[in-house]
């Protein structure tokens, strides 16, 4: 009845497309997610310090109903630019909210993460960039890692990065989710590395990981050390973007996004701090089906916080050591089965 | 440096009163967290059909500084009226806003579960309810259970009830958390009976229980037979309050609430559904520390999050079989130890 999708990955929503610029020297990246012809579209800012771009109008009160294309990338607030070449790239193909005249105004929500501090700070994505990603864009599209936004991302002291995940029904729902993981708290177990939320795994997709054990140490559990140890502000931040292709309203759209939300908490320990700017989008592209009842959407909430928390796991089993930072493969060899 | 609180309750942050009205036939009733002279105060409401009295003055733009008492009520939006009995409790004692002429309007935020399918259809707590509950508030309360606005909750197809827990550090901080779980989603692994969250307890407090077994079924990973069979909305609901001895602005005391939302999300799934009034309230009586700054706010939000999961564990296991629902030890003896 349920089922990873063909790619297990965002791209899986029909109609959704994903580019990625990355610089591996630099470090650092941007993602762009193309919602075909507009997509419905909500948001959640849950985070203290977000870097954000074009989210108020998401607020189910305000005028534009569809955007067409989200952008995540790194370079902290300076990467918002990227969604400028994005825009270019969308009014070169009339994509856009119709102005009348056959103009459009390309409609690009963004958000962005700190990697400054990882490679270079003086590299940060521009709209060039954005335009390249948007170049890059293809309808299948499952790369992982250090990629795109998550070429400079670390994840509660090791290397982060960007994972995908998705699930599809029986019925015909699918749900997508994209991810950058960048966050002040742990995917993992700090003593035996088991990746919180490896336990929603869906048709084996996590085989490659030991159980966790039943004793975890969670972290010290007076969080004294996480917040000594990190106590700049703004240079955390977990942003991604879940899809479906149910139809739904930009209420229905926000509420995903808000359930969303409760899949980074399952993976991430703590989640939502003063340090992360944790906001994750929610995409509708709305082919077939009517707008849901609230049972389905409750349900689809549910399911786009399962399809999140699997794309944290995979973003960090995905990225590899880069810019001083240990993966999470090298720094816990034992929580991989066939490990001595 | 982290342990249990004297009475693990939220009765551990000095000043933080709790009393109850239980009706045990009819099964409702309402709980007063009574915050001494009046302590700042936020919320966060994350469930899709909440009801709620006086969060909006709670707004850090918003003028009023301190609320003298916070309501937890069974009697779904009727039982709202039991904050009324709360006020003029508090207006006899001369507690309240200042209004001038030595006249005080009490502030008195209150939110509320649906119980009125569970016992009596009729009963609903009233301001003279309240009233009792007040007076009934004592500075050490650690009844847990079928008691006050637990009395006639129900959570995840099992009998729900009222929990609580606190966190003291040995640098004075302490946090403590009271809940009411009511919700639709599932604070237990349906086979194994698993609790979800038990992995965070402290000093062994959940020692009576068995680990929680490697491959957890979790749900039905669509969700389906959840949504299917219980599709009524505002029919649950899990409402708490988390309190700290530390200082906090409005706004830290928001930003408190909304990380305490992360500790339900951990302790039941799906939490903040379309069917469910998510609300949690956040006091901070603030004796003596100054204003907290960003990190010790992120960790402070942190604890109150793990503190407020083990709330919810307890209150499973305190709650006893009633009105038709059987209570989680009932339904999972084997999830215990000692048991066969």
């Amino acid at each position: 009845v349920v089922s990873v999708g063909a790619d297990n990955a965002i791209t899986d929503v029909p109609g959704i497309e994903v580019g990625h610029w990355t610089d591996p020297h630099a470090l650092t990246g941007t993602t762009v997610i193309l919602a075909g012809g507009g997509a419905v579209a909500g948001v959640d800012v849950r985070g203290a310090a977000p870097g954000t771009r074009e989210t108020d109008l998401l607020d189910p009160v305000n005028l534009v109903q569809r955007v067409q294309a989200v952008v995540l990338s790194g370079g902290s607030a300076f990467g918002l630019d990227s969604a400028g070449g994005v825009m270019r790239y969308l009014e070169e193909r009339g994509q856009g909210q119709d102005v009348g005249g056959g103009r459009v105004v390309p409609i690009v929500p963004a958000a962005v993460i700190f990697d400054l501090d990882v490679g270079s700070w003086e590299m940060r994505p521009s709209g060039e960039h954005g335009y390249l990603a948007a170049v890059n864009a293809v309808p299948r599209n499952s790369e992982q890692g250090n990629v795109g936004a998550g070429t400079g991302a670390r994840a509660g002291g090791l290397k982060g990065g960007l994972g995908g995940a998705s699930t599809e029904l029986s019925d015909g729902l699918v749900v997508g989710a994209l991810v950058v993981v960048n966050s002040i708290g742990r995917a993992h177990d700090p003593e035996s590395g088991a990746l919180f939320g490896s336990e929603l795994g869906l048709d084996g997709e996590f085989e490659s990981l030991r159980a966790a054990p039943a004793g975890m140490a969670l972290f010290d559990r007076d969080y004294g050390r996480l917040f000594a140890a990190n106590p700049l502000a703004g240079r955390n931040t977990t942003i991604g973007v879940v899809a479906t292709n149910a139809r739904l309203d930009k209420a229905q759209a926000k509420k995903m996004a808000q359930m969303a939300h409760d899949g980074m908490t399952r993976a991430i320990r703590p989640a939502h701090t003063m340090f992360d700017g944790d906001t994750i989008f929610a995409l509708a592209t709305g082919q077939g089906e009517e707008v849901m009842g609230s049972a389905p959407l409750a349900r689809l909430g549910a399911i786009a916080a399962d399809t999140f928390t699997r794309a944290i796991v995979h973003a960090m089993l995905a990225a590899t050591s880069a810019g001083g930072l240990e993966c999470h493969r090298d720094a816990f060899p034992s929580a991989y089965r066939g490990a001595e």
